[in-house]
């Protein structure tokens, strides 16, 4: 398998989450996101939405970091990162839908207009409300819960965990959410969890040009 | 199987129309989305996002509307709708994602501010732009195939239509987008595609109540 990452996306990092904590061996080919190698020709060939992550695997590819963690957890997963049963596959989904829709475009928009000065969708005040909807739901979930979906981690860990951690540089504070600060610290403590790369260099790979 | 649901949402149609094309036996609940009901405490317990669409079966409760189609997909649909091989789960899952992002919060936001005049994440030029990105993905991919994810219909039709079809009141014209356009009239030709409800009436179902 080949993932197609950069550095320090959250996203990318979603999938080098599940990658080691299911030891799954794969080649990281990293895109130089500060020289837009991610909306070149080659790279739009890979993934027409022109973002990291993406995998290939025999030969199939696949755009999206959630969709990328589908098709980890399934083919190397077995049942426990995300169920084929109505129900689990269903909590899992829901998860999936919040880091898709308000972590994303609300913690994370507002977290990159602070810090790349790149504003997607509305102002910063926009993004943190949009984002705290999130940030309530998992805080209620986890007062209860030790894991988002089931009573294991599950594939909404790496799908939630990047953009969550990361929503102080969007100005959100963490404090106000303890249930979340402490499930931080149980996703970490999970066996191969890997660091975030918190430089723009390589990810633990050289980089190999798109041919 | 219970489904709550809101006149005019365009999450609800999604549900709606996954529950016609499979023949669900199903009971609507309708949402008084203009009362808010949606953000009532009763409904809160259903659905702590305090939006529509929300399943209940057998006690489960499921909410987002990617969710419920992956329940009902799963639980109704056999292998065509969500397919369990990791591939193809993660085709679906791809066009799944681009509905939670670019066509939720670019497209329906935009149409959201323009109809309602209420703004979420940025202006109608933000929500345009963003809406874009899908429609381009989208209209690429079914220049070559009659369906987003795979050689048949799957779930991906029902989460990504609704918006899409209400692009225009975004003002984003779909004419731009012709392998769009044949691709809805391919879906409606679907049996037991049901009608958009375009008026903030019942959805073919007298109000209950939330207990």
């Amino acid at each position: 398998m080949k993932a197609y990452l950069g550095a320090i996306s959250g996203n990318s990092y979603k999938v080098k989450i599940l990658l080691a904590l299911l030891k799954v061996p794969h080649e990281v080919v990293m895109i130089d996101l500060k020289n837009k190698e991610h909306k070149s020709a080659a790279f739009l060939k890979i993934n027409p939405r022109g973002e990291v992550p993406a995998i290939e695997d025999g030969g199939k590819l696949i755009w999206d970091s959630a969709a990328c963690l589908a098709y980890i957890a399934r083919k190397h997963g077995g049942e426990q990162w995300l169920p084929s049963d109505p129900a689990g596959l269903a909590e899992v989904m829901q998860w999936i839908a919040l880091a898709a829709t308000e972590i994303q475009c609300g913690l994370q928009y507002a977290r990159r207009g602070v810090v790349q000065g790149r504003w997607t969708l509305g102002s910063l005040e926009d993004g943190q409300a949009f984002g705290k909807v999130a940030l309530d739901i998992c805080n209620s979930r986890l007062a209860q819960h030790e894991w988002l979906a089931l009573g294991r981690p599950t594939m909404a860990e790496p799908a939630c965990f990047p953009y969550i951690e990361t929503a102080p540089e969007g100005k959100v504070a963490l404090e106000n959410y303890p249930n979340i600060v402490k499930w931080m610290e149980r996703c970490k403590k999970l066996p191969g969890w890997p660091e975030r790369d918190r430089k723009s260099t390589r990810l633990n790979s050289s980089h190999v040009a798109l041919s």
